[in-house]
């Protein structure tokens, strides 16, 4: 029996119905029971075991490289700085041209981020900051600009949305991407549906992709069908053109060749394998990639998130007391099933929800390995993990909502004016 | 033995290489032999006999609606002007929804006019002019705005064109367009490469468009097949979308249902069959169409016409000795094959390109009834018509240089700048 995974960020389908998408496309014959290897697409993600998807496998299955302590030793000794926990913690696990970023880094030529999301929902949940929490320390600690793109048309594709209601969802979205404390003169923002229009030169790269890739390419990446909208077919060029510094000229003049680098969930790989395989062919760089796993449902990784659900996951618009009671009452125990077999058999953090929740938001590793070390031993209950949990997550999403409140209209239109931008290049 | 006929207004296919577009995609089986029926689409002209399109299968093929004299009648009594010597002579031949926009006109319901060109190469030729002139006359006798849609990015998905080289052949085109007498106030020209990163609106309603048109459609309605690229899939929602005011509001403001007219020649109807069956289903208004038939080729409405081959057409910059030498020396003749055979016989207007020629560019069709009835006769020989024929076109083409000389970049700045129009609505 297959599962699917909760899937978060830069999240394409918090939505969407997996078992239509794979019904109503040609996804290399693969069927959801009895499947052979996880399926990982930007709309799709089944596991085919109940432990979840198997992250080694998938990094020799897409061809991307592992970030191993090297790596990350190399980052801290480039910057000056310590790793994020979230790259110490292996939530960001995964790479392309990690190197080579660092190589140029190293000789004085800048690079620039690029990430995004899909304005699928008006509120943000959890896993939703992470993309954007790890793109901010990025952003901070090698001082490069980042352009963030909200694909609101490409949720007009696949949602039953209007373009209005797609919109409204980018700029809702764009307040919680900058209450995460993105620096306006680093950062642009835009929609596509907005920006397209205001940019001959995203448009021009779009076409220019356009015209390298076939329909049997995206049939073949993605998936799509005859029966797909010509729409869903062209989008992948629409989301590959933020790759390339030509895109924004406001921001790099013409400095064509700077290179770009994407921090995204694993899932949206397909777009950026394509991406760079088309990218020599018009004379541009190849963007550089580093991915992160995904985010688990409250009920565990072997659960189908459904966005009718507002108990599958914590919201960034949830008060204490929502907070407290999700957590209290769906986060799936590794715990025993009663004290006295807890406290000889020992908890499994691979499985607890909490635990693992406290591995993408608990900032101080040392109490991090205690509470796994306890934890595991049996000496500290389900009921303590929760605790904590619902005390830092408390904080973060208290502190999100004030700055969220902060974020005026004005501000926004700030962060996502094309515009020149503050660059240390 | 199939002919491929010259394709001229709105041309989209001076240059393809048409047995190489057959047979990459997939034409419903058809092929170039031994075909049942004339095949017309954007890319491809082929006639099954060597006598040319059947214009009348054509309409019944394509469900469009012939023009009658009660519709000729009708429009020059709505307008109280002479009707245009090309709808008199059958040059436009065949519509839809023709009446609904005369109804809503009396009415004093304003409509607009919708035509383009793909900017394949630098000079246009005779036969491009025929749907600019045909527009202008439409734009005096209604007195509405027209959009004129320069599709560079089309040209750039389908011919070994770099983004710079489509675009600067639109402006060059642009010049030559405008040099047919454009009024500016009422007219606006956009460059596909340029606008869409000009006006939001636009690109959203080409996403509209999108959404609601699948790859079967355009595989059955175009003949894309798999191994085309996804611009050229998705392309045919950029030419619909400039059939919806909607997508002008710098000129319609939020005016969203104002009726379109398309002129254009009818390989370009498949677009637009595509665009009245998704309108509705947008909420927006069916284009209403007046459709031409195609302009041979010098050699005969049985040649196959080439781009490499400038003595297949007559260029707007061809000089005086020019068109005389290559109207002389290759337009094909309908005479006999001497002048005792031609004086016993006649000569046959149907086939004789001097003839046709005199059909769509002299004025006075009086004169042009007495060279019919003395040349089927055999009283007129070939060289006469060919004499006055000549006349006629350096006058024309003399004249269209000079005005085009006038035609500086400034000017056509002004007529490619989103703004508003002065409009009679």
């Amino acid at each position: 029996m297959a599962t699917v995974i909760q899937k978060t960020f830069g999240d394409i389908s918090l939505d969407t119905d997996v078992k239509g998408d794979i019904s109503s496309s040609d996804n290399s014959g693969l069927v959801m029971d009895g499947i052979d290897e996880d399926i990982i697409d930007p709309w799709t993600v089944v596991s085919k075991s109940a432990t979840g998807v198997d992250y080694d496998k998938l990094i020799a299955r897409f061809g991307s490289s592992k970030i191993d302590q090297n790596l990350i030793d190399r980052i801290e000794k480039v910057t000056g700085k310590p790793a994020h926990h979230l790259l110490k913690r292996g939530i960001f696990f995964s790479h392309r041209d990690m190197h080579e970023i660092l190589n140029s880094y190293e000789k004085k030529k800048p690079f620039f981020l690029y990430t995004g999301r899909g304005p699928s929902s008006e509120a943000l949940h959890l896993g939703h900051l992470i993309p954007f929490v790890f793109s901010k320390w990025l952003q901070e600690v090698f001082d490069v600009p980042l352009v963030i793109q909200l694909t609101d048309d490409e949720k007009f594709l696949w949602k039953n949305l209007t373009v209005e209601e797609a919109r409204h969802l980018a700029l809702e979205n764009a307040k919680d991407i900058i209450a995460c404390g993105f620096d306006v003169e680093k950062t642009f923002i835009f929609s596509d549906f907005e920006f397209i229009g205001m940019c001959p030169a995203f448009y021009q790269n779009m076409i220019r992709v356009q015209r390298g890739v076939t329909f049997n390419q995206v049939k073949g990446i993605f998936g799509f069908g005859e029966s797909d909208c010509i729409g869903k077919i062209s989008f992948p060029a629409t989301q590959a053109a933020p790759s390339f510094s030509s895109s924004f000229p406001f921001i790099f003049g013409d400095k064509k060749d700077i290179p770009c680098l994407i921090p995204c969930a694993i899932d949206q790989d397909p777009y950026f394998r394509m991406t760079r395989d088309i990218a020599p062919k018009l004379g541009f760089r190849k963007p550089a990639l580093i991915h992160s796993v995904f985010f688990p449902a409250l009920q565990g990784a072997q659960t189908k998130m459904s966005a009718s659900d507002p108990n599958s996951s914590v919201f960034l618009t949830d008060t204490p007391k929502q907070i407290k009671n999700k957590i209290n009452k769906y986060a799936f125990s590794g715990g025993g099933a009663t004290v006295e077999e807890h406290k000889e058999k020992g908890g499994n953090c691979d499985v607890d929800i909490s635990y693992q929740y406290l591995r993408f938001f608990m900032e101080d590793s040392d109490r991090l390995d205690e509470i796994r070390k306890d934890y595991s031993s049996g000496e500290l209950l389900t009921g303590y993990l929760k605790k904590e949990l619902i005390t830092i997550l408390q904080g973060i999403i208290a502190e999100h909502q004030e700055r969220r409140k902060t974020v005026t209209d004005e501000v926004v239109k700030q962060f996502m004016t094309p515009r020149k931008l503050k660059l240390n290049l």
